[in-house]
């Protein structure tokens, strides 16, 4: 994208939670001009316009008429009831959403013949930077000029930048919860259990960090290890036993102890 | 651990599986001695033995009665059993096992007095080596000197060796069932999903590479970012109905939401 393009650009973010505040300040960093944060949340809206030099609003009565591109991050049942109202007056914009969960045809509910969708698979946190260039972007747009430009921006944040349709993009937002989110909640989980008996979490990290290494060489069927996939049903049980007094993770080992081995038997 | 005292060392290693074949091609690489190593399954004593120039058994009837030390490394179950047989006639020798949920005591079954465990705690698979100064060593012996010889010896493959009483390695190794076995099975859930939708499993790998970096700057709980944390009930919904056909999948990811969701509570 030429320079004079990014610099002319002029982008509304509606939305100052964890994407929108790594995708404004990746944005910003390169060049982009925000004119325009929106949250409901005073403080969320305030703090990102502080980092990105731009104006802020809590209004949707408020909100710019005149930007070229509106980037919507909302958390999903939020956005779905806001479509009307962000579109509406802005018909010659660009609206696209970053959401991995949301189709494309979300948009369809309003007037605008410019949309498109702006996903960036990556787990935000607004306390930690992330390294954008590995990040893979996935793109979808209603209208071929459109997607090409959105091709040519995640292009300028990342090397990453794949052209897939909303009913595959849904299906990696559940892929991507299995393995950022419910992962985490594994480690979560460990913690808990360490923390019990005067153990420090770090000491699970070197285990966590070959996990993954792991996983690049030989893949997660052929990765799996423990007492599941060998069903040793000895140390199941033992596990069961020291898990008795919590219900729910109780249940959880079970189940994904199940799971495991139902997996080696399909394989075979 | 002076050089003379490695070399005179007699090691036999009982169990040739994913641990064994780790712990004993380190031991070597290090100068260590290992005479023999017994395995029920023939292969699998073949090859190990092959690697460590070593002989190999599949008879307990011909393991060696000489040895210094014998590293069990079995299955849990099979273990149990095999404790008397393996200790019988070998009473001057020190007897350690690898296994994070054995307890000491399982020597109590034996008339030996010499007896310990040496825990490495970390993922192993024949097919991937692995790093051995970073992964921690858990070791515990029923004699000062013992333990004292378990210290050296753990401190020449590894930089962190920890005393810890069998009660901690059980929950510890729990955790690790969490932290790694589970964390893994994530990842293979997520393979299946991606799969199906003709995306490679390597479209992830940024994701969870970035999951695991947060989670050394953040810890678990500050790190859990998704639809469960947030509450999202609407994609929560979205994504319980993808995984219709697939009831385990479908009850894993309703449990593990909650336990999400109920662990954002308790901390608040």
């Amino acid at each position: 994208m030429a320079y004079n393009v990014v610099k002319r650009l002029d982008i509304v973010l509606i939305g100052a939670g964890n994407l929108a505040t790594n995708l404004g300040k990746e944005l910003y960093k390169k060049g982009y001009k925000i004119s325009q944060v929106y949250s409901r949340t005073e403080s969320s809206a305030r703090q990102l316009a502080n980092i990105l030099s731009s104006a802020y609003t809590t209004s949707l009565d408020e909100l710019a008429n005149t930007a070229d591109l509106y980037i919507v991050s909302l958390k999903d049942s939020a956005f779905i009831d806001l479509v009307p109202a962000i579109t509406h007056g802005r018909e010659k914009a660009l609206f696209v959403h970053t959401a991995g969960s949301i189709p494309l045809e979300i948009w369809h509910q309003s007037p605008i013949a410019r949309y498109g969708v702006l996903y960036p698979m990556q787990t935000f946190s607004k306390e930690c930077e992330v390294e954008f260039k590995n990040i893979p972007f996935f793109i979808e747009a209603g209208r071929k000029e459109d997607l090409y430009f959105l091709k040519d921006l995640a292009g300028e944040l990342s090397t990453h930048v794949y052209e897939i349709n909303s009913e595959q993009r849904k299906h990696l937002h559940l892929a991507a919860v299995f393995a950022c989110n419910f992962t985490n909640h594994m480690y979560a989980l460990a913690a808990t259990i360490v923390d019990q008996y005067q153990l420090p979490f770090e000491i699970l990290l070197p285990l966590i960090e070959e996990t993954v290494r792991k996983v690049h060489y030989l893949g997660p069927q052929m990765a799996q290890t423990g007492p599941a996939v060998r069903y040793d049903q000895n140390v199941i049980n033992n596990h069961l036993e020291l898990l008795k007094n919590d219900s729910i993770m109780q249940e959880i080992y079970e189940k994904l102890s199940k799971s495991i081995y139902q997996m080696k038997l399909k394989e075979q």
